[in-house]
């Protein structure tokens, strides 16, 4: 579990009604119309950006900024490491076994098509465009969040427009222009916030996670290919290395250079 | 058809509707010479921004953005590795009955460069280019709506600063201030909602029909040139898999790796 | 004539002016001094931002996006697969006289360098390298308009700015402040006009005939090399196809795929 | 220790000091209540953003934009030159004794691997490698100044939008408009100096440190490289020449081109 | 001297001057609080942006966007092809002397690059290299006044916020509202003015002539590889036209393309 998005984002809304209890009443920032203009607007907009089989995804998306999914980098270089032994001792057929015991689907895919004896170049062809839109599909999702972030404060001030133009059309009695100002300014307070502290964090977090992820798939497919290429596994170990930041080289027994 | 296109739009101008009723009176928003105004100028900006034959094709390009049109990608697949087997037991020349059948356009017109024996870098070459184009015509379509999503805002500003002038030249009765202004920020009213609830997320469908149909045409020509090669038709399917999203391979029998 | 450029922009202003006269006096929003200084200050950025001989191209450029220059792509192919037959049957050399005829500057030079026997590596190094400097001044001409769009409101809301504290440095007679603050916000008006209903517009319709001469001049290039190369015309044909849009291709006599 | 960051925000912050202390009384800038919303919601949205193990290193990267690390790049220069005369003399393996001495932990680990017999093209990739992901690293570092710079002026505005709706709630007693409307104002002001005193400049800071140093480490690269292919110490010397500005060529005893 | 710099410069700051003094006093346009916040602030941000090195390079780096410093292209290429007929009829040694007196230290570099025998591969990589940081070194001089076009606007921002914020709290003389918020502003108009009317011009110059400056060095590259490969002067010269638009290539008596 991920838990700095999480902590984030109640911490935000926290603060902000901390902010709004301190200095005003809770009550004035609850307008039901608002809310439905806004999260309805950009939920609205959104639903005409993506088609169908995207949205469904929605959740699934959201899920991933919210878990701690990745396993360790440098666990899965010390199972490249290994997986390395075992090929140079028994041969790559060896792997069979091992790969059926990885936990992880893409690195469990490669060492199949090792063993199947598939040419090295249509391996790095097959794991490198599986990467490719596997990165795709992250931006994608992320997509849906930035588009959030873009719609949430449209709709605020559309909403807000909506409230002047209404409080101007009837400024007979002067005591109302307030609270009616007050109402309309109400929408623009949730775009924003949907925005600042919602949409652009998880699509920020996104970025990250999917960055992280491609780059230890990326470590992956330049570990089987070595591997596959019959190195030896210090000259492995060593390029893996480069994959990963300096103070987690460390950890694999050899120092690394400062950041 | 793509119905979220169509539904997040209606959803959104009822929503818009729905907001403005509850607060106060539809009629108020009405104001013929505003929306002449906004929705003139921002074609006039569209107008000198792109030549007749690109405009005549707008609603074309529209129509895109509410269809459904794409063929399901695990059929297309399916359909080439038919077409692998084909080949394989009955020479490249039997691709031609195959071909007369494909749906298609695209993946017919690859058939028979292979039928005619058209040199392999040659095919790779012309359906690439054949993509190029077909990826900025995509462009170009979108950028309408890029534009009206621009210049919808710019003209609402202009309006409303045109309602301001007026309204500040002729201050004296201040009975009609309120009123005045009011009218004054129905363009950038205007602007705002074709701006957010039409134009961009038109802009965006369009993008993501625009990559899954870019995506399919790459499958094919990924697919065509390994047919053409003699490829064993497991390896392709184990290559066009990757093209698609792991949820979809299960559906040609095999488990695919988690988002 | 490429009525399209002046047609949106005539028809721009009209509007803005006829929006102006529906709602009040036209008389108010001629102001010399806010002209002079929304105009002037946005010619003196552009003097300080480009070079002399960059600016004294000004006029050519402009005229472009209001010319209708390119001939049409599909003439330009007819010829080239003419050219390849003649070449085909009569040699090389025969080009000279079909080069000379030729109307496009740059077809001819291709031509000739054909004709001189130039390596074929060279010929793609040189009509290339013209392509790029090509795009590249094209690229160059817009950024004089992307300027204009840029400035311009920027001056406007100096104008503004410079009105408004004038204003409030003499509140002393109420009933001037609306006029005031009505001539202050003539210069945004001006400044929002010039960038949305003239800069932005030709900007972007300067690079839509900068893409589409582009790309007649890519097809000349594939076309001549493939004539050098001795290629069939019928090849020749189906590559250049791929670089216009499918509807244009029935005119060829080929039936297109749907866009 | 690079001075002028420090320099840059300290007179900037006594410069605002300043401007507030002139005009009016800096106790009114004091809102404790802002500083919490502002200043927190900042980290709580950076905290959403960000992976635990990225925010750890936060304080690492901000010290990088206050220190002077970089050695000079003439001093490498001249020990990478030293390096290939030792090298010529007395073959590769004399350079262990020299690596073991280098303090650029970088230049250690090349010289460390050229000693080992590396293969010259592993050399480059596992190098570049490692130089491609400290970029990465780096701009990791810089993203999160550049959220403080996005979210500091979004909190701001929340914070205003919030004093607003409460005043405007209660506009019965006009003497107190003024100042809360001040207070209300007080955290957009928080948010624009945060993001243009605090998150933009250390964000800039840090762009061009990383630049410095990914170009120390090319330069590294380059003259490994070449010392391991045996070139001569006078060309290695003209190549990585090129690596730094004229004016410091001279250095090397050498008249540089006039930038 | 690039005379339009500094004239629209000059004459921009004399038209706003004119606006404010047909409009109103001068007087009141000059704050030397505000100015001292504004553009000190601006420095401050800038201070803390760049490293010493760099800073001490801006007047070096502004005068360039005030001279003119490039020599023709046409006069670099006769020069070139000059070298070219010297070479073919008294070989490459012969550049000597024709090196000592080239005037261009690029120039001057490669042609001795060239009498030295220096293979063609390592001319090339020496002479872009030097390119690729050139171009570097010149975008980041460009960077100082992109810099002072974001942060004097901001620092003008935060000096009308203080401003408003100090009026705010004073609201018992309603009689000092206008001339106070009258000041305030002023710190928007001179962040505006920084803006647009010297750092956005002055970055846009640099950038043409950092284009320009390029081009003639890729020319040179060019043009000494040509000459060191024993290229024909007359091929050289029509590859080396193509660098140089249309218009300039009649001087050097061909008849070139319409742009």
């Amino acid at each position: 579990m991920d838990i700095t998005t999480l902590m984030g984002i109640v911490l935000g809304a926290g603060l902000i009604i901390w902010g709004i209890v301190t200095s005003g009443d809770l009550g004035n920032y609850v307008d039901v119309a608002s809310i439905i203009l806004v999260i309805g607007g950009t939920i609205t907009a959104v639903l005409a950006s993506y088609p169908m089989e995207k949205l469904k995804k929605t959740l699934t998306i959201t899920k991933i900024a919210f878990q701690n999914r990745s396993h360790s980098p440098t666990n899965i270089m010390k199972e490249i490491i290994e997986l390395s032994s075992v090929a140079r001792r028994d041969g790559l057929l060896a792997l069979e076994e091992a790969g059926n015991k990885a936990e992880d689907e893409f690195l469990k895919k490669g060492i199949m098509l090792i063993v199947d004896g598939t040419d090295p170049e249509l391996v790095r062809n097959i794991m490198e465009t599986e990467l490719t839109f596997l990165e795709e599909r992250h931006a994608d999702g992320r997509g849906l969040f930035d588009s959030i972030a873009t719609f949430a404060p449209a709709f605020g001030m559309i909403g807000t427009l909506i409230g002047l133009i209404n409080m101007l059309q009837g400024l007979d009695d002067p005591s109302t222009v307030g609270p009616q100002m007050s109402v309309a300014l109400i929408t623009t307070f949730y775009g924003s916030v949907l925005a600042n502290a919602f949409g652009m964090p998880i699509s920020a977090k996104l970025k990250v996670k999917s960055k992280q992820e491609i780059l230890m798939k990326e470590l992956i497919v330049e570990g089987l290919l070595s591997i596959q290429a019959g190195e030896n596994p210090r000259i492995i170990e060593e390029k893996l290395k480069t994959f990963i930041p300096p103070e987690l080289r460390s950890e694999m027994g050899n120092s690394g250079e400062g950041e």
